[in-house]
């Protein structure tokens, strides 16, 4: 078996080693049913096992009461853009969205399509480095729904509590990088979404988990795949559904309930982004991006003094086995993605480079 | 290895074994990248190198000039229900639809959320059991486009040569279950598009060809998601695509291309279903479903004498490794679905059963 690297890949990103050996078993026979995961029909008897029991531990992972629907759909979190308001939304009303990145961004682009959205709070100004207090938001008169990204990929950042939401509005959240990553009390929301890429397994799965008043009568008339409903109804088979992605999203799940569930991810964590914290606490030549409080267990961003220094650094860790620490275009430098599956040991290595690079570095940036 | 038994399923469907044995592997390492394929950024160098690499394999598998697009969405044939008329169908116009099965009235209920919506012809009366000939098909005045479902994997019933479209207008068609098993001329059409699970790699992928003066520019302001444009401009990569439905696709053209491409595709399947076909029509104990000028290559319906009949033979057939079998809930009975990666050898058991079962129980069926 070849060597894996550490991949601090945003997202498709690094799973559990052992969902993997599991899947390459399953891709040519699963169950001893003669037949692969991936050519089992969706209405078959073995995909609804596997349908009911990764529905079944995702409610156990995350305490999830019958008072809600967990589903699966397609597209992304970007198609729950205009899903989300094409639902929720009456074209007479008005939603309020925290803009806290470009994630927050796509969601306040589509919006309009379907009834008014108002900004409640945004870290625009500051390039998007921290998570707005309480105190600078601003609610509109009755909004429908508050709609907040939980994590922020590319700037870093996250919401280490759920604002809370004006009476009489339920809170939407775009989940897609840290949900599962700590306990979550899911009776606050309305609506949670999360592309499956970072915390859940491959792309191309949406796990929806949305309460059941909320989601059954959209408010308007919608185009069939459009209606929450049909997907929550028929168990995420209101069509063919990305039926690998279920599988594998339940492989990951029965992973985290042997690894102590949504505790241990947090313990889990805290010490893999506290490896790489605690070291940019104690340095001054890497320049961390995101503001202390708001900084993400997720997505740790940073920048050497210099654009060079930053290509030099990424060329040096790749060459060390350290791959996809570039950061996005929008803010440069690099970020290192280190999600459920991430092992410490990654974490570690990163420090040690970095510090040796900051060492045989520190002179030139100071010239 | 365990024992795989013959998989009739409609779709997800057998896929070819070379290309899940090349899965297997690039689950845990691809291109000695030290990172498994599902883990992959899909704005990483090695994804990059499969897109290009599909996109390049799917033009020659299918002879697809520059003059078009190919790229993929998320959301199965089904939500194309919606971003077909959204994009191509202006308020005040009016597309034609063909209705030969289910899958072609999914197509049609979604239409007038954006046009007026003409059904040209319909086998509705016989259950479908029939595709319409150019006499009974009646376009209407001036339609924007005409679409029809090129094989209703339900029915058993394909479209030989595609329609002829009115002046003016272009061709739209679901190929899900069709595309790739024969050759085609794509310059007949303006929009082909084919979920995956059939004859392409695995659920949650969706093929599309389009030609790039009709995706261009949707006719009305569109939620980010929807816009053809969008997803043909950025390679299928507008938001984080299905990655490894891409790549598993990807891996079915060079499988196709190194079985002689979509002429030993024809070959193929006219052998493989021509060992049904030849029994069926040899025979009167087997009540075959479609119409002889309409029946399908890739799914054979047929039903036995008596619903219970049925029943024992489902029983029967699963005890013997020949698996997924039944037909849909909507006409009953069986359905062999045999796509590109079938082989004749489960064919050909299926008849030797077919036959035994027949002999079994022709004394029954008559009393």
């Amino acid at each position: 078996m070849s060597e894996r690297i550490f991949n601090f890949s945003a997202g498709p990103a690094a799973l559990p080693e052992p969902v993997i050996r599991q899947a390459q078993k399953d891709l040519w026979d699963i169950d001893s049913s003669g037949i692969g995961i991936l050519e089992h029909s969706h209405r078959g008897k073995v995909f609804d096992k596997i349908t009911h029991e990764t529905e079944a531990d995702c409610r156990t992972v995350g305490g999830i009461s019958d008072e809600y629907s967990v589903f699966w759909m397609q597209g992304g979190a970007t198609s729950q853009c205009y899903f989300v308001p094409a639902n929720f939304l009456p074209s007479d009303r008005t939603a309020d969205y925290f803009e806290t990145g470009k994630w927050a961004q796509d969601s306040i682009k589509d919006c309009p399509h379907y009834g008014a959205c108002h900004v409640c709070a945004s870290s625009r100004d500051t390039n998007f480095n921290a998570i707005p207090t309480p105190e600078q938001t601003n609610y509109s008169d009755n909004p429908v729904y508050v709609h907040f990204t939980a994590n922020n990929t590319i700037m870093g950042t996250e919401f280490h509590a759920e604002p809370t939401a004006p009476k009489g509005a339920f809170l939407v959240s775009d989940m897609s990088s840290n949900i599962f990553s700590r306990p979550l009390d899911v009776s606050k929301y309305g609506l949670i979404y999360a592309g499956a890429q970072k915390n859940l397994g491959p792309s191309g799965t949406t796990l929806l988990i949305g309460r059941r008043d909320l989601i059954e009568n959209p408010v308007r008339d919608l185009p069939q795949m459009m209606k929450f409903s049909n997907h929550a109804k028929k168990e995420g088979r209101f069509n063919t559904p990305n039926t690998f992605g279920v599988y594998l999203m339940g492989q990951v799940f029965k992973w985290i309930l042997a690894e102590g569930g949504l505790k241990a991810m947090q313990e889990r964590n805290d010490e893999v982004a506290g490896v790489l914290y605690s070291f940019l606490d104690s340095q001054d030549f890497y320049i961390p991006h995101a503001q202390h409080a708001s900084r993400s267990n997720m997505n740790i961003t940073f920048k050497c003094p210099t654009p060079e220094l930053d290509k030099a650094f990424l060329v040096g860790a790749g060459s060390r086995g350290l791959d996809g620490l570039k950061g996005h275009r929008s803010i440069g430098g690099m970020r290192a993605s280190m999600y459920n599956a991430f092992p410490k040991a990654g974490a570690k290595a990163l420090v040690e480079f970095m510090k040796t690079f900051a060492h045989e570095h520190a002179a030139a940036a100071k010239a």
